[in-house]
């Protein structure tokens, strides 16, 4: 499957039998995330995959009751973190010259750059940031997870701060921003499997100017 | 390639050589774009697409003169909604009860819900919420230009204001989030496609809970 194929494959689903999705195929989706692209490679996020009964069931409650929440396999959590720091940024700089074996000068200069910058923004500033890079991520999981033959469906519809309470993220400097069940579609009850895809039309979304 | 294979070899081209990308790949990027998925469908930007050598240099001006606003191909630029109002909201559902060829009590229902709920909202969290849709995106149009040999580079590196008045943006409601060069390597001065891929490993990514 191409990628064009992929993306007209996608949708967003409704409704999950509660099969389970084999480890590998988890770890490819985790890996499409670990690979995606963010600002300045800073990789301002942590990923939560839960699977546990009880606690789908607890956050269900907080996410509009929709099903998916308990009816995937694999419940991501999007966690990005709460801000720039000072600590958080020198791992991501000293990890890129553990990796590449070079000390550059243009990458210490860079580090010092963001190092004056984005620690003293304002965190919720930084939040809005970080919050960003993980809708890059998302698509990717998605992606991945449609090339594999599996549903996915993203979301936003959740009381952030409660499950933030509820997975102990503010202890570890994080605050949830996305969700993404993974599973399998109910067939009978996935009602937007059987719909078709509407997006605005080219005219509509692009300008040239040449 | 598949999509993992795209993702691996997708890195943030750091100087291009100024030759044409094909106008099928192109419209296959923003193809890419289109199918990318957004909150509740609202596709709530546009993409413009700059091959203007004049204008690439008036925006390099105000993109920290990176090289690649002028070196590329073509210049894309999302642009997101500055809000969402009543208008925007309707075109978008109509478009799908024409589409879909039904009209459904409930997607007439959520229609409902978000005409009362997002015109009144602060601007500035709307346009947050709509910005964060062009991320998605631009996934979508980074991988796609991968998979058919292209070279790009996600920017957040510009002065966002300084771009809105160059291309009109306000008179259109519009505020840029992104922009993402797309064409060829200058294999010479494109320094980043020599060094390794740094990500963080995947046990600092990732927590899971059974």
């Amino acid at each position: 499957m191409n990628f064009l194929e992929i993306l007209n494959k996608r949708y967003a689903c409704k409704a999950m039998n509660g099969q389970k999705v084999p480890q590998k195929t988890i770890d490819n989706i985790l890996e499409a995330i670990r690979l995606s692209p963010t600002s300045s490679g800073l990789q301002p996020f942590e990923v939560l995959v839960i699977t546990n009964d009880e606690l789908k069931k607890e956050i269900r409650k907080i996410a509009w009751n929709q099903p998916q929440v308990t009816g995937c396999s694999h419940l991501l959590v999007f966690a990005a973190w709460d801000s720039y720091t000072e600590e958080r940024i020198n791992e991501m700089f000293d990890l890129t010259n553990e990796v590449r074996g070079v000390k550059s000068k243009g990458l210490e200069a860079y580090r010092q750059q963001l190092l004056s910058f984005y620690p003293k923004r304002d965190a919720e500033i930084n939040f809005q940031h970080t919050a960003k890079q993980t809708y890059i991520a998302l698509m990717s999981a998605m992606a991945q997870a449609t090339a594999e033959g599996v549903n996915s469906t993203p979301m936003e519809g959740f009381e952030a701060d409660e499950l933030d309470k509820i997975l102990n993220l503010k202890e570890k400097g994080l605050r949830s921003t996305l969700m993404l069940p993974v599973g399998y579609s109910d067939v009978e009850n996935d009602y937007v499997a059987k719909l078709k895809k509407v997006r605005k039309s080219m005219d509509k979304m692009v300008t040239v100017i040449d």
